[in-house]
């Protein structure tokens, strides 16, 4: 009967320990932005399926759960057609990003919301990706976003908020690379790419880090001649020298060194940004013991217009809350409250009492206090509760009348 | 274009000053739990189906939101088939509650839990119900569990606990019911109920409240007979006198009774709880101001050992967190940290770093600081950002090099 009792393909359940450190990344995260004027919300997990199909998810879209219909609906679906159509079986799906719930949320509710809206969302989303060591089918996102400020201050602040909340979650040596789509642009057009053959190139060149200069300018050439891989070879050879900060990111990289010093934005004229719903900055969240980046973003001006009718300039940052957590080290989270073991000598009423009147004087003494009947062997009974964070210990029996007459001793 | 753009039916968004009440009032509820023992976990929100529909759930299964299958299995489910077996499209479901998680995890995961496990699991479920008033298709549920322990002390813990949870929210004035199906099936007994028509004479006890004596004893008659009705009319007589508390649950309300003195619990014979899984003690937590139970348990000692072919004892309540947030008065969060908006004067790079050096500094005094540009209208935006939770404000221009030459003032 036990075989085969685990989670769904991909997907965690969380130890308690494992869940402690990850409510407190979490939590420090969010009272940092928080301390930054941000504001949470929350919204379902499930849309409606065709807002999650509109093109605005890039290709997340594909990896959507989809939700059957329910009742009459569903036989609607089915009854009568010979050919089964599963798009007409579904009418919601899982998130599987925060941003398209943000833009319908921000449609829905923008008369409720300040003029300029700062918000945290943080929460799970689901993709149905094939699993694979750190890629999971549920994980957690945690998003900041700007609705409804179209000047660098917006980014500045996205950038000084997510600085800080990276050190409050002691990942100081995280650093921010930042180009422009702007930049990305005038490169392209300096290479000599046509305009139709501007998403394939940002694809190789996105891939610098993995194919280097060599590869990069070997796959530009078969795909667009010899003359653009000659252009570029001359391009990523300057790359070596320091770069200038360009004049679209001067304002915004100086009030950041103003509050952070020189370092933790980086410009990087090859950094890319795969989705297509970027219109101007873009960043990427590296940290120096990741592999891969734990967190990116940009502007996306053009986004939240499309529900409205309406131009509204948004500008937005996610941390890889999987990928961040990993990084942070035991000691964000070795401080807890003290965590005592109140053992109880025996099972008669008397004692019991005794021990919540104990419980309650410890709780004023600022001690958690979780209640166990003593076992045969306390000793391993206590071991196992010390795994689980628990700290302290003290037996009541019938001569316990009061604080004072607990032995509290630390679990050796 | 902006027509429809809602969520899913029965589903909300939650507006900032909403989202922090909730996350207020859960986090106090889940500390107080913690700090008496019990441990946080964490299930995905999904499972897969054939276990959220193996009878465990009563009638929630019903309720199930059904995720289709994927790829070359969707395929394989479709095709060849004359008539589509919609059973057959689905493999995952969304949990309509957190206790069959809780006992697939405890079944996935209990080599590595303590011995005896005091869960505390919050978080989201979904129910495909026709929403109404107050009933929504997602909604959060706030449980504890003791796994492991078939004393009374577990029961004492979950109640003398929740009591406490409850009081942490401002809800003194909960109190919670208390029968035991023990005694249920001895009235039943005595009532001359035959054995299988006990779950339809539960079903209309459970009525008791809503079609009161005369309702209950006509639809006993109606269905058992003109003695059952005659014997059910002298018991109802008899529960308007003050009952003794029956030897079955003596000790726990003695143990209660010394932490909370009387009055928190109240044995009550006419309670029956819905789900057949209950084995022992059940509970139901009712307050004054709500026309509905805000949440309830009971202990269900048969469940776990389905799954582990073994015997293991259980107890648990859950919170109804949607019912008891809306009881929780405003002061419980009207103490927010002093949050101040930042006024730029100007837009240029020096006024920005400055603000940035001044926010540094208001964080350093305690405050939540959030940048502002100067709107035309300056008044506006403060009266917009006060409805938000924001009590000062200070103006930042090129005069600004210290945080004493801020001027911090309170929006009127």
């Amino acid at each position: 009967m036990a075989k085969d009792v685990h989670p769904p393909r991909g997907m965690r359940d969380f130890l308690p320990v494992e869940k402690l450190k990850r409510d407190i990344v979490l939590n420090t995260i969010r009272v940092t932005y928080m301390a930054h004027g941000f504001q949470e919300i929350e919204t379902p997990a499930l849309e409606d399926l065709e807002r999650l199909t509109s093109g605005q998810g890039g290709d997340n879209e594909k990896l959507a759960f989809r939700v059957m219909k329910r009742g009459e609906e569903l036989e609607r679906a089915i009854t009568g057609h010979t050919e089964v159509n599963t798009d007409a079986l579904a009418d919601l799906g899982l998130r599987y990003d925060l941003t398209v719930p943000l833009t319908r949320y921000y449609a829905t509710n923008r008369a409720k919301l300040p003029k300029v809206f700062k918000a945290i969302q943080t929460g799970p989303v689901w993709r149905a990706e094939r699993p694979q060591k750190g890629r999971y089918r549920q994980f957690v996102q945690c998003d900041i976003d700007i609705i409804g400020d179209s000047s660098n201050l917006a980014e500045i602040d996205i950038l000084v908020s997510s600085l800080e909340a990276l050190e409050s979650i002691h990942l100081s040596d995280a650093i921010i690379r930042v180009n422009h789509r702007l930049l990305l642009a005038n490169l392209l057009d300096g290479l000599g790419i046509p305009e139709e053959g501007k998403p394939a190139a940002m694809i190789i060149i996105d891939k610098l880090d993995k194919i280097f200069a060599e590869g990069v300018v070997k796959e530009l050439g078969e795909k667009f001649g010899a003359k653009v891989a000659e252009t570029a070879t001359g391009w990523l050879a300057s790359l070596k020298s320091d770069l200038e900060t360009p004049q679209e990111l001067k304002e915004i990289f100086a009030a950041v060194e103003s509050r952070f010093g020189k370092g933790r934005l980086r410009f990087d004229p090859t950094l890319v940004r795969g989705m297509g719903y970027y219109t101007g900055t873009i960043f990427e969240i590296e940290h120096p013991e990741s592999g891969s980046s734990i967190g990116g973003g940009g502007r996306y001006d053009g986004m939240i217009g499309r529900w409205l009718g309406d131009d509204v300039p948004a500008v937005g940052i996610s941390i890889g809350f999987e990928r961040a957590v990993d990084l942070v080290p035991e000691t964000l989270v070795s401080k807890p409250p003290m965590r005592l073991v109140l053992v109880l000598d025996d099972a008669t009423s008397e004692t019991i009492a005794l021990a919540l009147a104990r419980q309650k004087d410890l709780f004023e003494h600022g001690y958690g206090v979780r209640l166990e009947q003593r076992p045969k062997k306390l000793n391993l009974l206590l071991e196992s509760l010390a795994e689980q964070g628990f700290t302290h210990f003290a037996t009541v029996g019938v001569n316990s009348n009061s604080f004072e007459s607990l032995d509290i001793k630390p679990i050796a």
